[in-house]
This record gives C-alpha cells, sequence and structure tokens, in this order.
C-alpha cells in the first residue's frame, strides 16, 4: 500500500502551466503533485568557450531549490558559496537529457539555458525538472522560428523523465517524499517519445535488486512518459495555439 | 507622463497570496503589477551564535532573484560563489525592517528566516518583499500562538514599504522597471501603520535632490503603504479567518 | 548629555591631511576625532567592461577596516576569502556619492578608484571615508588637469557626509561609537556644497521615528557639512598652494 | 573493429597491488589497462555529524584526478579552488557503491574514507576507482579485525564495477578513452558477488539507446565483473595471506 | 653606486612609533625609509583549537598591503577572495619569528596576533613587520605583566629582521625598491639580540650565488639588526618610561 | 643517534624512475627512502599573461599532497577549496628553483608546468620535488629539442635540493619524518652542480641558532646534492639511452 493511496503503476496530477513568467523566451511551471518546479528556457546569442566559431549551439541547465521548498529549511547554495553535489548532479542530467532531442548544429551559434527551480519538493524534482524544461525550450525554439531566426526545427523529439523504484518490495511509479526517503532501490529514467532511452540511472539505497526489478522499472517508467508527453502536448497546443 | 500611463500617486495592483507554497511556517506570494516575490517563514528553534543564552529570539532575511526573473537573465549567485553586494545590501534591509516591528525578547529564544525569492522582476523587489515578510512573519507567528509556544504577540506593528522616484522631474510612487531605470532619485521608505519611519533611503542617480523633493518622496510613500497595510490586513484575515 | 560632552550641534575634530602617502595620484588621511581613514585616488586608464568604449569614465571605491581599528578585534576579510555585507554596502555608498559630482563624460575613458582604509575605528568611517575620498580625488584630477589630459574640470561640486542620530531623544551630529551603539535611529547623509542631498539613509535602530526628526537630523547634516567642506578647501588648497 | 583489438566482450589487463602505500590501513594501485587509481581506505574514529551517537559507522569517498593524468593537462582543482561536478558525481557514486556492501550498524560509531587518486587515465577511472576501494576496504577491514576492534565482518559482498558502451554501433565491455570519447552510449554498472546490482547508469552520448542494448550491456557488465571478482580475492589472498 | 646614493652597509632611516593607533594592546608605526608598516598586537584569552587544553600559548601574524601602498594599485586580497600566496609565505614568517623569541609555555593559555599592515611600500616590508611586530608583542606583553596576568616576562630575547642582497655584483643592505626589482640575489635574515640566527633565506633571482656571498650577506644583516635593536630599545623605553 | 640508524652524513636511498606515466612530456617517481613524489612536467604552447608577447617562456610548478601520503589523513585541498599556505610557499620554491637553471629567453614562449604530487611522504617532500621536477623538465626538453622546436638547449645547469638540521644538537643530511618533526632547526638548500647556491632556508624550529651551524649545513647539503646529481644523471641516461 502506497502511502499515498496510489496503484503501484499510477501518477501523480501532472499541470503544466506556460508562460507562468513573461521576460524569460520559455516559461513553465510544472508539477507533479506536490512537486513544483519552475522553468524558463533563455536563448542568448553566444556559445560556450569550447563550442566558438564551430557553427553549433548548445542547450545546458541550471538547477536550484529555494531554501524552503522542504519540509525543513536548507541552507541557501549562494550564501553558502557552492552548490552542492546534488545539485550540480542534476543539472548535468538535465542538460545532457535536453541534448539528447536537440540538433545542436540546427540550433546554430546559440545557447539556450534552462533554469530549474523547484518552489516546492515532494519528491521527484529532477524528472519534473526536465519534463518541464522539454516545454520550455520547445516554446523557446517556436519563438526563434517565428521570428526566422530558424528555418529547421532543431528539436527532433518530445523528452520526459520520471522516478520509479522499489518501495516495500513492490515496484512503483512516481515517487513522492515519503516513499523516495524509503525505497529500497530508486530510480530515474529519461525516455523519447519513439520509446528510445536517453538516460537510466538505479541505485540501491537499501537492497541492491536483480535485472528483473529493473526491466520493472523501466515498464513503469513508459506508462508515466506515456501520459507525461500527453501533457507536454497539450501545454504546448494550449501556449501556442498550435 | 508614466510609461505605465498611472497618475503620480498611483500604487500598482497589490496582490497578496498567503499560503502558496505547503512546508514553510508562513507563506506569501506578493505582487505589486509585474514584480513577484515569494517569501516564506521558517521557525527555527535555535538563534545565531551572539544571541545563545541570552533568552532573546532573531528575525533575519535572505533575498535571491532567479535568474530569468529579468528582462535578460542573470548569473546565478550559487553558481558564481557569491552573493552580490546588492543581494546583501538588500537583505540586511530586509532583516532590519521585520525586526524594527518585532519584539525579540517576546519571541523568545528562536529564529525566523525570511526567504524572499523574486520570481518575476518590474522594479521595486525590496520593498515588495518586506511588505509581503510581514505577512509571512504574521503568519508563522500566528502558528507559534497557535501551538501555545507564544502567549503574547511578539509583532507590534505592519510594517510596509514602497519605492519611490524623481522621473522627469515629477515625485512618484512605486516606480515599475522602466521609471526605476530613468529615474533622476530613487527611494526606498519603509513604514509603520502608526506613521513612524523605519527606514528611509534616498539616493540621487541622475541629479541631486532637495529637502522639499524628499518630504514628497516621503508623502507619496504614506499613501502607497496605506494601501499596501490595507491588502496585508486582508491576505491575513482571508488566510486564518481571523 | 552627549558621552563626549559635546553639544548636540557639535561636530568632532576634523583633520584632513593631504599627500599622507607618495605613491597614489591623490592621498589623503582624515580623521574625525579618533576615527581616521587612510583614502587613496588611483588613476586607471581603463574602465569596467560595461562602459568600454563609450567614451565615459568611472569612479568606484573599496573600502576596508584593519582588523584592530576596532575595540576588539575583528576577523581580516582577506583572510575569511569574503566581504562582509557591511563592507560592500558601504563601498557602495562611497562610490555612487563620488560619482553624483563627478561629469563622467568629462572624466574620459578612464577610472578612478578610491581605496578606504579604516586606521581606526570611533563611529562614522563611511562618512569620514566619503568626504576625505572627495579630497583625494580632487588632488587626482588636478594632476590629470596639470598634465593636461583633461582641460576641462570634471568635479562639478564638492560632496562631504556626515552621521547623525536620535541618541537618548535627542537629535545629535556626528556620533562617536559609544553614541552609535546606543542611538535609537541613526542616519548618514551625503550632502552637495549648494545644498543639494545626493543621498539620506536614516534607519532605526532601536525605535522607529518620525518625519519631524528626519528632517531635524537633515539639519544637523547640514551643519556638520558646511564645516566639512570648509576643511576639504582648507586641505586642498594647503596641498597645491591654489 | 575496437581500437585497441580487443573482442567485444575482453576486458584489458586487471592488476591490482595492495600495500601500494605504507601509512593507511588499506592501499592498492589498481590498473584497468593503462588506466592506473591509487585508492587508500583511512580509519577514523569519529563519523558525520548527522550519524553521531546513532551507534552506526559511514563509508565515503573522495576521488581526484592528478592533473597529468590525461593527455592534456587539467587545471588542479585545489588551485581552482572547487571540486567539478564531474567529481563529486563520481566520488557519491563511490561512496554509494561501498557502502551497499557494507553494514553500517557492524561497522560501529567510525568512518573509513576512500581516497581514490587517478594517477594514470584512459578511460574507466570510476569503475576501477570502485574495484579497488572494495580491495582497500578490504584490507583495512581486516586489521579492524585482527586488532579485535570488530569481532563480526561488516562487509557482506564484494563489489565491482565496469564500464561497457555502444562502440559504433556494438556493444562492447570496459571502453578505454578512444572508445569512450566516441561511444554513443556509455554505460556504468557497479555489481554484487551475488549478482545483484548496486547501481546502473547508461547515458546516450550520440544517440539514444533501446531496451534490448540495455540489457546486452549488462550481460556485458557481468562478463567484466566476475573477472574482476577474482583479481580481487587474489590480491586480497596474496596481502593477507588468507 | 647604490641608487638611494647610500653605502653599502648603510640602511635606511629607522623610524618607530609606538601607540599609533589607540584600541590595540600594542601598536606601532615602524618605517624603514618609505616603507611604512603599522603593527598592532591583538590579545586574546583563547588558542587555537590544536593548542587548548595545553596549558601553552600562541603568537600568530596576519600581513596585508593596502592597495595602493605600491607605485601600481594592486588588487585588494579581500576583494579577489583569498590571500597570494606571496602574503600567506610572509605572514608565515612574521609568525615564526616572533616565537622564536617568545616562550609559550610562559605566554599561558592565550593568543596574541599580531597585524601587519603596509601602509607604503619601498622594499622590505616584511622585515619592516617582523622588527615592528616585536615591539608592538613588548607593548602588550608588558600590558599583561602590569595587570598581573603574567609574573614572569614571556619574551626572551629580542628579535630584528633586515633584507640584504646582491646588487651589480656588491652585497648591500636594506634593499629600498629600486634594489629589489634589480638584485642577483636577495636575502632576509630574521636574527636575535644574542647574535644567534631565527631564520635566515637567500633566494637567487638572476644569478646563483656562493657560500661566500651568503656569509657577506650575513654580516651586512648583523649591521643592520644592531641599529634595529637600538630603535626598538629606544622605542620601548619611550613608550613605557622604561 | 639517528632514528633510522644513519651516518650524520648519510642520504637515504635515492630512486629515480622515469617515464612512470605516459601521457606527460617528462615524468619520474622520485623516492628519497620512503618518501615518494610523482613528477609530470607538461609543455604548454602559450605563456602566462604578464610574458605575453616578449618572447620568453616559464616554469613554474604546482604542488600537492595525496590525502593519505600521511600517517593520518589530511584534508583533501580540492575540497577544502584552496590550498593551504604550505603548499603554496613549496610551489613558489620549486618553480623559482628550477627557473634558477633555465635560460626562459632560449625555451622560447611556451610554459612548462612541474606538477609535484606526493603519494608517501616521510620528510623531505619538498627537495625530493625539486630534484625530481629537474629530471621531469629535462625530459621534456629533450623532446622538445628532438622535435626541432628547440635548437639549443635551455637547460644550463643541474638542481638538486635536500633537507639538513640539527638533530639532538647533531648536524644531519636528509631528515626523515621522525627527525624532521623534532629538530631544532630545519634547513633547505637548493644547489647548482657548480657548487652554487639558488636558494637557501634555514628555520629555527626549537632553538636558534649560530653562523657555524648554517655552514655545516651547507656542508652536508652538498655531500648530499653530489649523490642527487649522479642519480639525476643515471635517470635521464637510462630514460633516453644518451
Amino acid at each position: 500500500m502506497r502511502p499515498s493511496g496510489r496503484a503501484p503503476d499510477e501518477m501523480r496530477a501532472i499541470t503544466i502551466t506556460p508562460n507562468f513568467t513573461r521576460h524569460a523566451e520559455g516559461s513553465v511551471l510544472i508539477a507533479f503533485g506536490d512537486t513544483k518546479v519552475l522553468v524558463t528556457a533563455s536563448i542568448e546569442e553566444k556559445v560556450p568557450p569550447f563550442l566558438r566559431g564551430k557553427g553549433e549551439g548548445w542547450v545546458t541547465a541550471e538547477y536550484g531549490m529555494l531554501p524552503r521548498a522542504t519540509h525543513t529549511r536548507g541552507a541557501r547554495e549562494a550564501a553558502k558559496g557552492k552548490q552542492s553535489g546534488r545539485t550540480q548532479e542534476i543539472q548535468r542530467l538535465i542538460g545532457r537529457s535536453l541534448r539528447a532531442v536537440t540538433d545542436l548544429k540546427l540550433l546554430g551559434e546559440r545557447q539556450i539555458v534552462l533554469d530549474c527551480d523547484v518552489i516546492q519538493a515532494d519528491g521527484g524534482t529532477r524528472t519534473a525538472a526536465i519534463s518541464g524544461a522539454w516545454v520550455a525550450l520547445r516554446l523557446a525554439v517556436d519563438k526563434l522560428m517565428a521570428s526566422g531566426k530558424l528555418t529547421t526545427d532543431p528539436i527532433l523529439h518530445k523528452v520526459a523523465a520520471v522516478s520509479c523504484g522499489m518501495y516495500q518490495g513492490q515496484a512503483v511509479l512516481d515517487l513522492d517524499y515519503p516513499e523516495d526517503s524509503n525505497a529500497e532501490a530508486d530510480a530515474n529514467f529519461v525516455l523519447l517519445d519513439d520509446g528510445k532511452i536517453a538516460e537510466a540511472q538505479a541505485t540501491a539505497e537499501g537492497a541492491c535488486y536483480d535485472e528483473e526489478s529493473l526491466l520493472r522499472l523501466l515498464r513503469l517508467a513508459r506508462i508515466g512518459c506515456t501520459q507525461i508527453f500527453a501533457a507536454q502536448e497539450a501545454a504546448v497546443s494550449g501556449a501556442t495555439g498550435r
């Protein structure tokens, strides 16, 4: 029995509010249940040093958690003077995931920065961030295309992510905080809308797992991502009237 | 003529949404027009080292701006590894302003941290933060009193803040970004609901100003704060049913 | 009764020693009683990145306090690895104050850095720093003019600063440390020699204040600054034989 | 055809030199071909703050790469003043992997720190580090048991790790640098000697992959880890005469 | 011929002004010609962690250079966020030199911090700092003895330091900046008033030197330190009336 | 009697293993008894900013100690976020010592970085580092000459270093850790193969020393360096077949 009463393969409610803020080229508030992440996409007409002059673009991400997004207040990373290893691990994952569906040559020599800031946390912040970042990226790229700066769409696929885990011996989808903090194993899958895998990470927390469990978790992730793809589609259609 | 078409003594719409997030003891989203600040109040049952064992509490604040709260993306302070002078100046001002209306002895040996994070910026983020922080503090203290941890209310007054400035030779209230970035002088007033002043800061940006202008700006601030006090009252009543 | 026995509107002795060190283009030791600040002005034939190629100059300041300038030793900021919020707030104020009297276009594409280092502290270090910085800036600009690098004087006015405060219910001028640490309200005014105000900052420390008090403090500041302008004039005349 | 001429399921030569340095409680130089990592295990009779007084121990890891372990010199992290996101990600993985086979309650209130320093890099440094760290940990725990500080062995299993990837469309085992830098997908598996999985991480670098590929990579990892377990066994036997 | 016209064994004028600032337990402005260093001695009734509870005291030093102490402005270390290697090397040397003449057991469980801040630099700042620090330490210890906190004098000897170098093939005493920046070899000697050596450091800058030169430099240092000991004696007598 | 049973003028065994790692242009593992330092020389075809465009090269060094090179584990400098004063002092000394034997004009506008990482420490790590760095530099320069990038050898001399000290009243050569931590005085000499001195540093640790002792320590250093020069020669010959 899950603490929330959900079925093992049941996602929390997915809500995506496009254009949540007004300055960014793309902006979205995504919620997986009580987990709420604000993602903005900023287009910069320059690339990092290692790409200069190569005619290629870059997509990258930064991640942050507001100090009181969590049950007890966490220290502000800006005040501590450094980003934690966890933060860096997550923002590297988000960036890789979005680059996996972007043709950087088609993007041209510009950079899109995805800022993912957790307003409220209840498990699964990194997967909500990836799923929301795709929408923000989509909205920003739509602006580049509408303005004529791009003529060919550099976004090749949808990408979404969801967490799964072994909780009290059972494989369950979309862990909330009470599950996440007690799971025996904890996995994050980043999937494409053609069924391919961009990233799979499965970590034993309390008990190591077997191949069969890994596959079961992956199958749950496919169920969850199908729903996220639909929510992404609806959000983009609503935002742009496409 | 103001860019927004407002009258010189006209505030932007003030919106205060209490309980915007669920984990913090007090939480509020405050908007002055397009400026939106999320403020949470966190109660910690400990005090900073310099107060330990003195039987007194502390109220402090931290301030941050999401990277794309602004027209162009600003670098994330957590990634740069330090808070800017501007950030520190603002968070010190917020903390002082809230301490000005709190009896720290009555609060007892505990600390309340006010995290003010700017979701969207259009001028006046520090004054919106102070005005919203009072509501978050009020909600948090109400919880302490409801739980019996406090029996006497340590909050002595309402406090609110608003910016004013000399724009094209005229004193105007509640500067938005187009005004703020072109004002000849720029002032922030932190006022109490009994008419007293907690803080006055008036800075020449392009042209030094005279005593008469300072007084005119202060009078505008009184008009603005009166409206903010009403909005604070309504938000607290709505949130708590008082 | 003030601890020092001074009248409410009585400044401490003002001493300005120009050319206190030999390498800087401008250099001065300024004392307000026991508060002693060494200010140097350094001319650099380059400007910060945001001004490059705009044909305009910049005036900026840095502030520091020697570890044992105070009653008890404070940690060295260079050893701690960062400047405190207080330090940054002060150096931003000093820079703004001097820019308020400088025509940056006339200065040309060069920067003048004012280093203000407190040798001994007894209250009012920031106001002594601003008042001394004007003399150091004046001496440095005089060298630019003597050498023919400048033909029109970019310094438009004198600028001086002084602190005032409400101490035991009375408005007093030029707070020393015993007053400063016990004042109910504490204000710093930065004034021009034509009576205009460059910056007013008045902060409640123990009790909020009213409009009448604010005006009374401003009037005291005018008295103090008049004496500082005279001391600045004498110091510059003595240094340059003008 | 692999650049090294190896068969797809062929590991590089595994060499484990126990007791490579003399001060650490456990020490090993592990080589996977030209990748060489020095691992030391240090026993500290204290635990991190979050575990104090809980009667439990901790196993953690730190990772570093000598500046010229690589083809071109990388900046020294100590000189840059911070560890990269990659470094932190790797050391967190190493720590988790070793904790997955350690009963922290049996270890008692002490910490074992595994320092993994890459002397020479040719792909697979993190997997060599994990595999070597197990031997260093084993040697250190053997000392605790020999001295009577521990009576029950807290190490529950062997753990080893190996990288695999899709290289030119083919699943290959134990990527060296030329393969690693050109792989379409890159996976690291951390396996136990009972066949369970402690961690699986599979990342698309150039092309997303399907479920079948993920399984094929896992099967290769099983082949590789079997050989590593044997080398670990031999190294420990040689070192201790068990 | 030396740029200053001095004879090879001729010191610059030594001036020591005791009690230059008022808050520190010991304070001195020392000048070797145009090199001016302010040294304060602060007594702290606590010791660093490694000495706690051992009944022993500690003497340590910090060194800084005001940004415009030099011909061209140097970046402020507090603003850069770290002390340079040169700064750390110098402050370690000053601390060691003063500990060489202090009986730390007699000092008791307290620390004396010597802050050496260079107001104006013209070569030899570290040797002036050491020589001045002895006077500041002497004055602070005198206060401890006068107050009865110490009954036995923990200062065993005078210590002084001077730089020497090979300049245009000739051994010269007390290098000023024009000599220092062109010397073939550069030495600093820290000597006791009984003729013993606390520290000798001789560095080839342009040309390596032989044993005979090393001895010649040491002999010059003895000449210089004899004069510094006399100036220290006079300063202490003048300050304390001993 | 020395703890190791060595005669006062007896070096520990010197072992130099050239080409210890494969990527660096020069690489060596040097051991003085149980002290083992890995040194790599990296050629970079660029120079630090202060040398750009001057047609001159640069030789510099960085030094690190693996956390468990020592008896008890030391904190990793990369994790602490800064290099200690000791580390910076040592790496500055190594750089100076190697520059003392290099004609930087002949080297041309390129930089050679010597990374000295202590694998195992037993006293004398800095002197082993200098002695090994010469071999690494020699091997790297040999590659520049073999490739025709250099036609005239910029290395003018061999340079070696050794520590000496007063231990229980006796001058002894090449201190190991038990001696180093109990010596009354501790000296490091950097000598050239023509007998000249590049650097002499002699520090009183427990008792100040006299001129005669300084000379005796220098004479021991000459004995030690003669043996190091021979080992350097043999290592280079062995490595290159010269």
